[in-house]
């Protein structure tokens, strides 16, 4: 299989899609739009999972576990959550195959085994946690309850990406339920923020936190708080959610609790969740030509080192002093392979590591053992720099900091260079057609001009920037007045 | 909720239904048979995900996420997996609900949304995995794969139990493939090790290391390798189980490579799980008539410090010794957690910490700050005594480690007064009937034997132990000869 991949320039989805199969990340699977994830991707976000939980769990939180289907009837008890998923629902109907009759080693579904009611395969999982909470919750001794679910849930999409839309696909969801209406919607920004504050500092990925507009909210909230990231396409993400849900599942569901004058009253709720999408987000914000960029607070292992040698003699060398970079390394808590394959040239395996987004190589060769220096290659610039042996666990602890930031860098300037004010309509399809990225504009408030906009344009408001100041203008479409401007863009 | 247990002697089968429920592990859902795992058994899960990941990677295994669903035409592919799995799984046939036109508000499943193609919820996964590895193995170069994916399955079993029987339930499955069979052989062998060393030395349940008769093997396998346990009511729990599948999968999906020699050969597999089973078996181990027991090494936390205080004055002096007493047991790694709430009398947080099976508590009231010093109870032996501030840390640190000593020297003595050799018919069924336990019997190796002594007695041979010796006997049934004793058992 060539390494090759088509260019950014040429084809922007094409060169995405070649680089999650080549890079080892995900391929799509013999289900239509489900996709396996491959150890080398899986890696990427276990570490995602792994800092995403810890922060969970410094909020308070814990984690708990519900099930995979909903039964039809608790799946249409909240009317807006139950038509927002309505649409792309597996439903399970049957609990049993058997020997089909008419042909010979097939099997059919036994037509006798049909469930009296059907079960819906969980979408998000509001629903059935809901139904749960009730039995959970009986006083204010009891809120809040502060509960995430690692969990598969499945969406029926018609046209699938890896990643960044599949049928099935991996997240988490807190689901939590409050006495008061301020501690819910205050729970709903913490966790927007602890959303902003992972994919910046761990995916290196600037954010804009904000609020969705009322046709982009999830079903059934009242509020959806987002971050926002955007893709060296010009395209933006919605990388995570937080909702104030209200009380619309707590009425749903007849979640009542006592409070402390012991009146009963509906509990407040909050869900939110990230998923295997972020891998989407990972991608397409730091890789180039090259394949995959990784930013090493996520990556795998850090450090590749390729040993360049031309008979067993210079490898028993070159792997003495490697295994002595690597326990220097350990201890310092930087992950490292040692890249001892016989079965590729050193050309390839750069390749390869390149391809895979591993920040740091080291090559070592005879000459270098006898310099006593090692050839250090940074993967975001694709740098060579001679390096003293003495000194490797040092650079390399700097290097992998400044490779994180540089990273954080250059993504930031991009997306601030992508950030349009525009004042009319005009401009606003001129900056759209020309650069992309986020149009800051000012919008009447209204789905009218939202789906107008839309029709027109294909971009959609991805969110009212919590940092949005107050300036008085008139909406780039209607021309109605506005008091604050909103960001604009066409997005994943 | 009155906390009080039914007791094990009284009925043993509602002491587990009732610790679950009250101890905060589990509960049923709205979904028939499936579970809801809830915070605190949650956790104990989490701690033995996180210390079998560690081993499966310490053995070289990657961890990667293969699709929910299998289409009907994979599932079916390798016949015996099917036929075993066929009459339990839960089938999705339609991908879309619409509003019901009869029924105002309600969804029904959209007559015009069925699938082409069936789709079987994973009962287990090699058939989606094997279609998968079809394209990942070309040459030896690219064996062994060793792969592991946490999961939830679902087997749509009818008399379900929580953690014993549930139609859904979380675990972990390895597939491997490899070029030799001697070498998929030694994986199994190896993959059973790593459970019986996880079961016996982090969840402190004696097991033994067997192989299943053709009846009991799991479908589709050559070999079944397992570890089976003995809970306290006599019956014997298969705790993991370790399948050497032959080339069986390699042919039914087409997986060749080509060897060093460049000859084409189907490549050897096994696979390997353990699931939220374990939960139970872990109560039914160590768990008495005042609830759950737990052993250090997977308690979510090992010691609570109650304080006992009648105004605010004694509960600041109390909680700043506490604080003391928590900064030092957590620099030594020990989780701790201080029960401040004013919601509840220290008799009533005694008895929660009891029923959650809490290690070890520290109670300290204004006596023994005068004292210098703090009272320790632990949940194992029920048992007291006063400890010297000073030297809080050291014993607590020697009591965790003799409590998780105890509790398999214990469930080691239990397991082997209950290995009972019989020679005859009429002994097997006394000793099965007076002591229940682990039979240690002759047996002619048919499998028709074996199904009439299931229809006699219940009891199913529970493995062919690895460590069985040579021995000339005959058949406790049939009266045939014999060179092994193997161990029967009724079993959950």
């Amino acid at each position: 299989m060539s390494k090759k991949l088509t260019s950014r320039a040429e084809d922007y989805s094409k060169w995405y899609n070649e680089l999650v199969v080549k890079a080892d990340l995900a391929e799509n699977s013999a289900v239509r739009g489900c996709m396996v994830i491959k150890p080398y991707g899986y890696a990427i976000w276990e570490k995602m999972q792994a800092e995403l939980d810890k922060m969970f769990k410094e909020t308070g939180h814990q984690n708990a576990y519900f099930p995979l289907f909903v039964p039809k009837s608790l799946f249409e008890a909240e009317e807006k959550n139950a038509e927002g998923f309505a649409k792309e629902c597996a439903v399970v109907t049957h609990y049993r195959l058997q020997s089909d009759p008419e042909k010979e080693g097939k099997l059919r579904v036994d037509p006798e085994a049909k469930l009296e009611e059907e079960l819906v395969v969980r979408p998000t999982s509001e629903a059935i946690i809901w139904n749960t909470y009730r039995n959970w919750i009986q006083s204010y001794r009891d809120l809040p309850l502060l509960i995430n679910q690692w969990a598969n849930v499945v969406r029926w999409e018609m046209r699938t990406r890896l990643f960044l839309r599949t049928a099935e696909f991996l997240w988490q969801e807190g689901h939590t339920a409050h006495a008061t209406k301020e501690e819910a919607v205050e729970e709903t920004k913490l966790m927007n923020g602890v959303y902003a504050k992972f994919v910046e500092n761990f995916m290196a990925i600037p954010v804009i936190q904000g609020v969705k507009s009322e046709s982009e909210r999830f079903a059934g909230a009242e509020d959806t708080y987002c971050i926002e990231a955007l893709m060296q396409d010009g395209k933006a993400l919605q990388a995570g959610t937080s909702h104030f849900l209200g009380q619309n599942f707590a009425k749903a569901f007849d979640v009542k609790f006592a409070n402390k004058e012991g009146k009963q009253d509906y509990v407040w709720a909050t869900s939110w969740g990230v998923s295997t999408r972020l891998m989407g987000a990972l991608i397409m914000t730091h890789s180039d030509d090259n394949g995959l960029v990784l930013p090493p607070n996520l990556a795998p292992y850090q450090v590749v080192i390729v040993p360049i040698y031309r008979n067993d003699e210079q490898f028993d060398a070159i792997a003495e002093v490697a295994k002595e970079i690597m326990n220097d390394l350990r201890d310092r808590g930087i992950s490292v392979k040692f890249d001892k394959r016989d079965t590729l040239r050193p050309g390839a395996k750069f390749a390869q590591h390149e391809l895979q987004g591993v920040p740091l190589r080291i090559a070592i060769g005879p000459k270098d053992l006898e310099d006593k220096t090692v050839e250090v290659a940074r993967r975001d610039t694709l740098s060579k720099q001679s390096v003293i042996l003495d000194r490797i666990t040092v650079v390399m602890e700097d290097l992998l900091e400044e490779i994180q930031g540089n990273l954080f860098d250059r993504a930031l300037q991009f997306r601030d260079e992508h950030i349009t004010p525009v004042d009319n309509f005009d401009e606003f399809k001129k900056a759209l057609e020309t650069k992309g990225g986020f149009l800051s504009a000012h919008w009447d408030g209204t789905a009218e001009t939202e789906d107008k906009i839309k029709e027109l344009t294909k971009a959609t408001i991805r969110c009212i920037p919590l940092d949005a100041k107050q300036e008085e203008g008139v909406c780039v479409y209607s021309g109605k007045p506005s008091s604050k401007r909103v960001l604009f863009a066409k997005a994943y």
